[in-house]
């Protein structure tokens, strides 16, 4: 998430009011610009997930098109506006939020040069990533950050235990390559392993499964295996959940008691007031 | 849940009497009503589930047209006695069960004026919903009313937690609906996003798999994403539920905060001594 | 689990004899017959499901039918044994282990009497549950029953949860009934709710899904719900099998501390010796 | 994990030089070492996962084929280094990883003299392992370490709910072989316990998925049981994650207790006070 205090309004007044109703949420235009952006951020999805519909599309086309071009326009203005209100404005530019709002709005102006591809809608739906900058705006982040800080803290050993996971699924997958043979789904090693991610991670499109006993044999182990690991991720971030909820710096000065919430002004186990 | 005390009965005696055997089970006819209750919902229920299947419903026409006649009959001159024996007759109509009642009812008597359509029937299965009343009546749901407090206090974090899935799984979604292009399945951006859902819950029905190498490689990825994104709702949860451990009878006598530790022997808001 | 120690032994110098054997594994004689019980009830389990295939059971059936007359020999002088060494007769016939051992027996002698039928194979399975006498006695089971515990003292919260889930299966079912009309694997409404398990629970066996983008969307739905859903039967567990960890009852004198480990002997509070 | 600083490395210069550069990567050399071996275990699994892909094979055979050559040769000189430069040369070869070196290398020189067949795949596909290796000593595992520890201190009980649920799934199996019959996908027991182990897991191929109505009721419970059960295993591992989240340092200096508590003041075994 940006640090909003870090963005410094320009000087001239009307850039101070303008930041107001954009960076902010504590005035009624603010809070009313919010929505609108909000609000067309989802319509904006909303009809780029439309238009993949042939049928629709064919109906709506032209809807599809000018509500595209509002759209588009609107979020231009709004972009140069959060660039012409602050004074470090490279700050903003290449923050986070700063390069997901470029990237939605590149995609519509390249397509007056270029033709039209469908790879240009990756672009667009990043759009939906906006919608986190309003929520945080509106005060609604702050459970949300709790879990992405508790993610990130766990993330090492979430990343070591994918690790673990993908050698795993590997090696099976190559047994299972051995064990099955060329049949069906199991024709080429990579095919056995995405197989074997499949089934560990309990997904199960069958798609692909086993055929020989000695196969279904191999697929019973891995999918107990599976059923137990999946344990792992859940006991590190609920471990890494439960940490935060305590402050961790705190401690009573009188008795040493370190087990101090957040919102404590007295020690639970002496009664000193806390500094 | 409503609470019952909030109910006054009405004046005479016998709607003292009758209040006692409808709202409350503490005398052996208020139990007999609780369980006749219980078993007409089920009995209900049931029907209404064989009525849907033609080869029953063709044999025992007859039988399940008296059988909801009587039991909606019966559930008429309960709703009505509920009424009746109230002084604040408002109260229950327009509380949570007051409504389920009603709504319970609705389909039955609409069906006189309108023809019968299979619409009635989410209303009519409604009637389900009254189990938890009779529940609560038996003092079976301390336990359950823990879940509900656990999932209560944890609902905003879900909710972001959702809203974050959401967004995955279109941007995901639409990723793969370049990946994999109108193949069968990705043939739409709402389509792909479906199969992103069905695969990040790694519930993985299997009706749209991907088929490609490049979309198989995506979905691996994703498979091992939502592994480890499982564990998140089920940390807020389990912390949320140790959280709700704590000593809910305790409170402080001084400032009165409910916010007591097990091992808490100071407020820890007011420094008071616990008793 | 069936405490043993209430299980006076006979009089007899042999009853006693025989008792350590069966009933305890102290001795050599005593392990060995564990393990010659436990190899029996693998073999047996084994040349049940080997029955089952035919091709096997064309080639090995009368090592199959001898191997069963051998090994039911063998269970019945077992049973009569465990029997005839005690003193307490009722105690064990009427115990748990008493009627699986019992239960495993009889279809064996029925199939003299009767025609073999297929229903007879789940109790000749119910063998498979004696395993646990064995490991039992082998002190292996000290980490299952922390887990019987846990679960046992969650059970009626796990009761209250899989009623919500039920209940919830049955309300979505009816409305994909409605929605799904009567497409296929919609055509009624258990089926139906067959459907919405399977997809809460995240199975997903794709046996039936969705086909109408309304349906899809509903599922979609039901997907992220039951995603969140199944972190309370986990958080349930969890926290009690914490709780289980550490001495309920135990309290420091001095300080009031009740955070006290099963194998404290002094507080870590205050340092006072522990009662 | 091995311990290193067991490995004592031998008298001559050039062995001490050599052992610092393979066991440790406190040198630059060190680090070289390391991302290339990183490096050429990657690449040996992704070219031994693209032979199995006969288009790829057949356009890059030659590619393939001297890649092994390079990457074998180079594997089997890191092996004779590794003896050489140790003292202690049994304590390296019958190590974890000696043994997955050793094995590593054994299918290429034993394709000279035999035929290659596919069953060879499954030792080179063990390299993978080896990246533990080089990660362990890029001090990347101490988060590695700390799940590993969780997961072994919790194996017991783990194994003993797999136990459960082996013998779970064989009963149930077994019932469905027989509410089922001979129905396709429930022909022969094995098969039937296939099903339920697929189901109970929560992975749902749906190769395989009950028929009858009977067959699936009993899978709805099953489902629903599995959905309880999943809970089981996280609940064992969170609570022994939370368990090795107490100070792994402390240690009491009067009778070497290691148990400490974060927020013990006292030792619990002896009462002295904790520096």
């Amino acid at each position: 998430m940006e640090k909003e205090h870090n963005l410094v309004p320009g000087d001239a007044l009307w850039k101070r009011h303008l930041y107001r109703i954009i960076y902010r949420s504590d005035t009624r235009l603010g809070k009313l610009f919010d929505i609108i952006l909000l609000s067309l951020i989802l319509i904006s999805t909303f009809i780029i997930m439309m238009e993949s519909v042939p049928k629709l599309d064919k109906r709506f086309h032209y809807v599809f098109i000018i509500s595209e071009w509002v759209i588009s326009l609107f979020f231009t203005a709004e972009y140069w506006s959060r660039i012409a209100v602050l004074k470090n404005k490279k700050h903003y530019i290449f923050s986070f939020f700063g390069i997901i709002d470029f990237l939605a709005l590149v995609p519509f102006y390249l397509s007056f040069i270029f033709p039209v591809t469908k790879y240009f809608l990756i672009f667009r739906m990043l759009r939906m990533l906006r919608v986190f900058r309003v929520f945080n705006l509106l005060d609604f982040m702050n459970d949300g950050t709790v879990i992405v800080r508790a993610l990130k803290n766990s993330s090492r050993k979430i990343y070591i235990f994918l690790l673990f996971l993908v050698i795993f699924s590997v090696i099976v997958g190559s047994l299972m390559f051995m064990v099955e043979g060329g049949r069906e789904g199991f024709e080429t090693i990579p095919q056995a392993i995405y197989w074997a991610v499949v089934t560990v991670t309990t997904v199960g499109y069958g798609d692909v499964s086993p055929i020989t006993p000695m196969g279904k044999f191999f697929a019973v182990i891995l999918m107990l295996a599976g059923y137990s690991i999946i344990a792992v991720p859940t006991g590190i971030v609920t471990a890494e959940m439960r940490n935060k909820r305590q402050n961790l710096e705190k401690i009573c000065e009188r008795c040493g008691n370190e087990d101090i919430d957040d919102d404590a002004r007295y020690c639970k186990q002496c009664g000193k007031k806390l500094a």
